[in-house]
């Protein structure tokens, strides 16, 4: 195959933006992602997409569970700053917004969220630089109405940047 | 985990709406999808879901390469039919489309197209009823500006209705 790509095309692929959650052994985390999406109807699956590295994946291989908030489009460029962009190893990002345990005992993020998804992971692939988990939905409910956030427009109106680990982050050298 | 899935939160993450496209052995066919996204920027990797039962899916298992068209804001509805609720065993979609053939020899619809982006298969998941495939970008062009479509905009401006076989689907029973 020809290899020319132009980072900008994979710019018109459309997201949301997310604060994906879990707790392991007391130690809660989140962190701010846009790969999402549900795979399959009956059952419900869905698909989360997240850096090695981070502190998140480390415990969501553990607790193999998460709560994911879906950001309304109201939500504040600092507000996302705070999942985005702070390590929760040394940062209780949990002590800078508010949340609800669910009934199942995850942290589930309610400042600006739509609705929440709990999901129980299947697996887990290796995808080079990034691990992506593969979970049947166990819970889902509306928070409020609004519109979703959307990935574009948290970085063309809001002028946001991506985190060097997103699977976007190439989109940064073009911006 | 408490089982209460209500089907309209997961109604608020965010897609766009993609054909996409592949030829086996002369035989070209390509479809509507929402479910893709880009999953490393290091090499470029994305995932798309296809249910198991579509004729692109038994196509793209034997070529393992596809291309995307990011379908942009103004597509009819009408356009979207053609690729969404035929079935290219029995009609040629391409007869009634306008693509090219990009340098890889894969067919790329053009027709309201804003980007394309054409991935070879890495792997090949089972997800129940649908298959996920993993695939490395290999070419990426952006063909027009604009803004692309969202899937939430098709369902509730255009009141268009999910294929059957869509990962989303089940909103069907509640719109």
């Amino acid at each position: 195959m020809a290899e020319s790509i132009d980072p900008r095309a994979l710019f018109t692929v459309s997201y949301g933006v997310y604060i994906l959650s879990t707790e392991w052994e007391e130690k809660k985390n989140g962190q701010i992602i846009n790969a999402f999406m549900q795979l399959t109807g009956d059952p419900i699956c869905v698909a989360a997409c997240l850096h090695k590295d981070n502190y998140t994946t480390e415990l969501l291989e553990k607790s193999r569970r998460f709560s994911l908030s879906v950001l309304e489009d109201a939500t504040p460029l600092k507000f996302i700053g705070v999942f985005g962009f702070r390590c929760g190893r040394d940062f209780d990002k949990f002590n800078a917004c508010s949340y609800t345990i669910s009934e199942s005992g995850l942290p589930v993020v309610t400042d600006y969220a739509l609705a929440s998804i709990e999901g129980e992971v299947l697996s887990v692939t290796d995808i080079f630089t990034h691990k992506l988990f593969i979970a049947q939905v166990r819970a889902a409910t509306v928070l409020k109405e609004g519109k979703p956030l959307l990935y574009s427009d948290y970085h063309t109106i809001k002028k946001g940047k991506s985190p060097e680990r997103a699977p976007s982050a190439v989109f940064n050298v073009i911006k």
